[in-house]
């Protein structure tokens, strides 16, 4: 492929984009695919000779495309949004065009410096502590892959900074705190390292928070069974139900902790700091107070296309030295004169793209306006929805209070008039049956392709999370939502009603006896 | 930006980058900037008003280009090649534009598919055994960040199972095997897991192999000590010389050793086994029978633009026994049953990027043959440039015997001719006197903005490393390359004389004595 066909079948490909995205409201959130699909597409060896570009790219479109999920699409509820903007989309094509390693600064300084500069302009958008700010000299800003990235960088540097303040302590006496709402990033840090990882509990009463008498007490325990937990991961914002722990009491055990690295996990709720209304309510004050390092995801909620998790510690000795590595081969004068940062000492790989130029292009594509925009309106829709849910007349229910632009349901017990659960064999006031109930009301909204949800568990209960973000998503999407779970409860609880008075009429038939 | 804005600034944007490649011969290949440039012309924070295209644009032409070095470039011979091709950049433009978190395979069943199936067409390619094609179902293919990751990955799937097979080793007893010629993955890898790593010697006269005799006396001197080693990671291609470790002699201890894991880093190298004369010399029938897993990354001399690091293990519940987490918000349908592939068990991350598509557009638009004549010129071109170095009268030589498309050369010791080597102050024959002379040939080179070269230490002796991998690079830039060696060499010859030449005067002329 020569520059002028590139330069042709780039404008096909961003036409096919343009498509896309024109027909994007119109296609199913999900694909239909069964598992195996692509195989009968695809031969099982590269071809001898070279294709037409094409080929390729109807190929692509034929194949590829249908196999999609679609998590720009409007209806796209599930886990937490993926972040795809045009701007984010052309600043990915530039950056692929020049690729380098970018492990030190003279692989490409621009590349170095421009993630120094964005992530102070990400630091100052959400309102961060100078010492985070890459021009502090002190702490500074680092684009990681994903969450569980930062939190396995967290976790790797506060193991060093322990074992080099007390060198006599075991490997198995170490221990991570998180709690039973944190991500499964911490568990799958601990699976990593080879450390124990405790989670603590916490409480549906306190909104699944971790509160500071728990921490204190479970620091004691550990304390006298000779435990040394070195790391906390707190959460702002969990993926179950977008609970935060409790910082300010965090922040109060903490100061009695000093070699306890508290790692602040914001991976989908921090970018809300950017919006100033948001900041006292979510412990803005003591996270920036307290926190040694803290990571929210702009590739969720944040507008920058996937990948782009931000990650600022307070003291970039830190992660130096504990990550330091520089054979002769990788060796520069601007690296040894300590003029530059060298990001492949901020992380674990060596290698590393050049991200931060999807974030210059969002940042002033959008404007900070523009950004707290885009914030505000989901939490907008999600306030619509709440209300929705509440109109329902119980037949649907908030598990929790909602959290930003999250949601928890699940169709509430109350739905089931008395004559659904007349039948002896069914105790409603089970959580098992209550569960199973919406583990059907779960499948029938999965087997549909025109609405993307995801479940999860809380305390026990099966709930479904409806998770907003995608920027095509209007209010008429919400209402269309609210429609198809108020369609789905309501045949659910039908089947129910159904079932149970066939029952009963068996019952009264006597053709229901002991043991059949 | 709407979607026809976003039509004319993606013809911009490809526009820009034809651009680029039609300039790119006549721009220097490394950037001139100085540390800290870039905050001279863009401000401290983001602006509070979206700001048009074309001002973003002309401001990625004006301040980044400029910061860039430019490793597509025709006089690129530093580290070794990052891969850039046109299909290549055109994959990563459409998967940008639909991005998603890759968990599962439900996230997007297309992008886990299309990777199962374009890691066995490299695999293909590669000529790699069937156990590890995911066609196998035994063992499998995956694609990993960096080759550091991949390393990461083994280590950590190693050090699982030899602790589930000896469970009462202590942590502390665990050791790493590498090498002196190792990549700093090895190293890096165990500062991050917090594992000790034994990087054996290896022996100039081997040309820096890892010899069967040596791997032995260090398991049973170990095995004396308490120590555990449980992975090996033996390497084809080093970074410094392009040196493979010696894997018959490998492989014939590895069979008294069943629970030491070979992981074989040809993150470099690798791609070479997709033409058929290389493997018997570089060992692929030992390799397939060996290796637990093997690594190669398509991102530096695969013509797939990073990244694409890509990993194989031979049995891939080695991976999940390690890495398998799923919370109740990962559970899907198609993952419990057993159905699919939930690609998050087989590397450290959680998200991961559609990067299979750039596997498949480059292998369909290259084909096996366009592929091939790439790694064979690129080898050709290494050839001729070693036919130069051996004609230039001994002025520079080759340290050691070139691998591939890397040869590694100095300023010889024969350059000095008596003259020069006169004063009884500089003892030609000692490496330091060598090493200096060398670093100041280095430093010139470096100093200049037309060729593009690294550094490295082999056996003590300063080396500077000349890697081909640049599509666009011809025999004529090799050619030109020589020249500018020889230019550089004999400037710093010439002024070794001139100062030698004043001390002889000085000497002459009574004005040196002792101490001054």
């Amino acid at each position: 492929m020569d520059i002028e066909q590139f330069r042709k079948a780039g404008y096909n490909a961003i036409d096919r984009i343009c498509d896309y995205y024109y027909n994007l409201q119109s296609m199913p959130v999900k694909s239909s695919v069964s598992p195996g699909y692509l195989a009968q597409h695809i031969p099982t060896n590269p071809p001898e000779q070279g294709e037409p570009w094409q080929q390729i790219l109807d190929d692509y479109t034929e194949h590829i495309i249908p196999g999609l999920t679609h998590w720009q699409h409007p209806s796209f509820y599930g886990y937490f949004p993926t972040a795809c903007s045009f701007p984010g989309i052309l600043a990915d094509l530039l950056a692929s065009s020049t690729p380098n390693p970018g492990f030190n600064w003279s692989c490409s300084p621009a590349c170095t410096e421009l993630e120094a500069l964005m992530m102070d302009w990400a630091a100052d958008l959400l309102g961060l502590h100078k010492e985070f700010f890459n021009s502090s000299n002190k702490g500074g800003g680092v684009i990681q892959t994903t969450a569980s990235d930062s939190a396995l960088v967290a976790v790797v540097a506060a193991r060093s900074r322990y074992q080099r303040l007390h060198p006599d302590v075991l490997f198995k006496d170490l221990i991570i705190y998180t709690t039973t709402q944190t991500h499964s990033l911490g568990l799958k840090a601990g699976l990593i390292l080879g450390i124990g990882v405790r989670a603590i509990e916490v409480d549906a009463h306190d909104k699944y928070a971790l509160r500071g008498s728990t921490l204190r007490k479970t620091l004691e325990d550990d304390a006298a069974d000779g435990k040394h937990p070195f790391i906390l991961i707190a959460t702002l914002g969990t993926t179950s139900s977008g609970a935060s722990d409790n910082m300010p009491e965090i922040r109060n055990i903490a100061k009695d902790y000093p070699s306890l690295w508290i790692h602040v996990d914001a991976a989908w709720a921090g970018v809300v700091f950017s919006c100033p209304e948001y900041r006292d309510k979510l412990y803005h004050t003591d996270i920036n107070e307290m926190a040694t390092s803290f990571c929210t995801n702009f590739h969720k909620w944040g507008l920058v296309n996937f990948d782009c998790s931000a990650f600022w510690v307070r003291d970039r000795s830190l992660l130096t030295e504990a990550l330091d590595i520089t054979p002769p081969f990788l060796r520069t004068k601007e690296g040894d004169s300590g003029q530059v940062v060298d990001y492949r000492n901020w992380h674990l790989a060596l290698g590393r793209r050049f991200r931060s130029l999807k974030m210059w292009f969002v940042f002033r594509t959008y404007g900070v306006d523009g950004f707290q925009g885009y914030i505000r309106r989901c939490i907008g829709l999600n306030t619509l929805f709440q209300e929705k849910i509440n109109e329902t007349s119980s037949l649907l229910e908030l598990v929790t209070t909602p959290s930003l632009s999250l949601s928890v349901i699940r169709i509430s017990p109350a739905a089931l008039s008395p004559s659904s659960s007349s039948s002896d064999s069914t105790d409603l006031s089970t959580q098992d049956f209550m569960n199973t109930l919406n583990q059907t009301f779960y499948s029938r909204l999965s087997a549909r392709n025109d609405i993307f949800l995801t479940q999860t568990i809380l305390n026990g209960a099966f709930c479904i999370r409806f998770s907003i973000g995608a920027e095509l998503t209007t209010e008429d999407d919400i209402c269309r939502a609210v429609d198809t779970l108020i369609e789905e409860a309501k045949n659910v609880v039908e089947e129910l009603r159904v079932k149970n008075d066939k029952t009963e009429q068996s019952i009264a038939n006597g053709s229901v006896s002991a043991g059949v």
